[in-house]
């Protein structure tokens, strides 16, 4: 294992009654850990991007849920039942696009209601032994993807640019974009990482940069609008990003600006990668048009940073996420392996490796 | 003419012993005006970004060298020539890459050394008639710019996406790139105005979208890296930029993430427009690579928005400017016409207009 830059970002307390979680809304300037002693202060850490990256929504999710559970003194099967579903629903329904959330909490309200009948001691312990289970594989498939995506990375050390944070902050273990980069750097392959600033939440500059900068990566932060230039003169090898919800034909939602950015990378020539664990495809979308991309707070562009960015009475669109069709994608870096054309035969091999079949075509 | 949507951003003072200047880094939340009573005061003004946009800095400037020579003792015609040529030297070492401000210190100091022979008052007189004739030039530019570019902007209306601040406040008249707007605008077509906000100085965000909406032009603000998703919705009729400096073979110095904007508006089939008037042309750059780019402080990136947003101790690379190609460019809005390719031709002809010569090829 690659040692992680970071403790796992959701955990639980020590005592076991409350979850611990990193607040990232303070990072760069401040490592302060939270106590959130219900599933509503998990929802609300959620809402409020004090955990992000579709991993790690997941991860505090399947924790909220455990919680809630833990917390519950409904009696009664059909009651558990609605308790179950009340608390999947709310904590579902704080962040629209990443896949990860769902995934997470769909296995541990599952595991939930098949301990339901041996009542609500047995159903908590099931719920949160799947929650840690969630977390495990998430991180398992951080190191799997770390170990496929270094491959991409030449020997001879090249600058990886990527976008927003798909780090060990974005996760419970290595990162998604970043694992290939922690595993090159662990290796002695001198890589470096430009990290666009990504507004207007700046994960980029405020919690990339930290994170390799505390591994001993070396890292610079560019504006997002310089990633152009810094393409144009040479110094970009190949570009590396996340991903929150990737569709069954390839198509990839992440980040605002990653689709401006696999653009720029197919004009200049540079390969672009997406990588994300098989907990980030959803097989149930055909294509990229049917995910749901939330538009958040026009107070994030206007003020988000201490001061006043922007007019209070002019208009502002503040999507989080956009989508880039898989034609711009060279390769996805799952931990099942390096995806490529045609995607939609590759994504299904990936999500159904079980009894050979005739690949879609 | 078209009404201004902000008074002239510099100006004399009432009493004329002094430069009065609106302090743009105190944009939106504040309207502050300046008195500034010499010449390295103005320097500060350019450095800091009080006053910035190519031909705004280019006034500053020739006002700045006028103050200078009208507070200035110095006895004898060499120790005049020497002060005009310190003055002068000053006030262009404050930003490097813009082409204006040379070309207006350029006409302000010939003025001066014209009329050193008859001493130290009509010297500083005739700065100052030059300054101003700069001044009210640059703002006839603006005006010819927007009657021409008007007619690239349909009847029915569209959608402008624009970048940094082209506007009234980077110049002394209508702007640049949002003259042919506001014209538009004046003649009742449904206009409206994408703004890119420009990290990290968020002269989009601060800037255009303030003077836009004063004039009650419709304005909604976005991230740099959101411009990809809104082209690809088909949410953007044409882009316009402006331009600090254009080498002979039509290649443009601009904002950062201009380049990126430019191959993005090529992807999507976009018109790509560059608004600038003759004052922005470097005729003896034969092509962008001999352009200088400034790099700025990265305490820009790092917390130049009230709190820390990358570490102290990474990496940042802040270039205030990119090159775009001039195969990436539709045509250049100018004072004297629309220029299309080949532009060392057009250019040529708009820079010498006088005695009939052969096309260079």
């Amino acid at each position: 294992m690659t040692a992680l830059p970071v403790p796992p970002c959701v955990q639980w307390s020590d005592d076991g009654a409350a979850v611990r979680l990193l607040d990232q809304t303070l990072l760069p300037a401040e490592e302060r850990w939270l106590r959130l002693d219900s599933a509503e202060a998990v929802a609300e850490a959620i809402v409020s991007l004090r955990v992000r990256g579709a991993p790690a929504i997941g991860i505090a999710g399947a924790f909220g849920l455990a919680l809630g559970l833990q917390g519950s003194d409904a009696g009664g099967e059909e009651a558990r039942l609605d308790v179950v579903d009340a608390l999947r629903r709310r904590l579902l329904a704080t962040r629209p696009t990443g896949r990860n959330l769902g995934w997470a909490l769909d296995r541990v309200a599952a595991a939930a209601l098949r301990a339901n009948a041996d009542g609500a001691t047995a159903m908590a312990t099931a719920a949160r032994a799947e929650a840690e289970a969630v977390a495990a594989e998430e991180a398992a498939m951080c190191e799997a993807i770390g170990r496929i995506g270094r491959a991409l990375i030449p020997e001879e050390g090249t600058t990886v640019l990527t976008h927003c944070n798909a780090g060990a902050l974005a996760t419970a273990g290595l990162g998604t974009a970043l694992a290939p980069v922690y595993r090159a750097h662990a290796a002695g392959v001198p890589v470096r990482v430009a990290a666009g600033e990504t507004r207007p939440v700046l994960q980029g500059a405020r919690l990339t940069a930290w994170e390799l900068a505390r591994a001993g990566v070396p890292v610079t932060v560019v504006t997002d609008s310089a990633a152009a230039a810094l393409m144009k003169e040479g110094e970009v090898g190949l570009v590396v990003v996340g991903a929150d919800r990737i569709a069954a034909n390839g198509d990839v939602a992440n980040k605002i600006g990653t689709y401006g950015l696999a653009v720029l990378a197919a004009h200049h020539g540079i390969p672009f990668y997406v990588a994300a664990p098989r907990s980030t495809f959803d097989a149930d979308l055909p294509d990229g048009s049917a995910i749901e991309i939330e538009v958040r707070d026009p107070r994030e562009i206007r003020g988000g940073l201490g001061r006043q960015t922007a007019p209070d009475h002019v208009g502002v669109w503040n999507p989080a996420f956009d989508v880039t069709p898989h034609h711009l994608v060279t390769a996805l870096i799952t931990d099942g392996g390096v995806l490529r054309e045609p995607y939609a035969a590759s994504i299904a091999a990936l999500l159904d490796p079980g009894p050979p079949t005739e690949a879609p075509t």
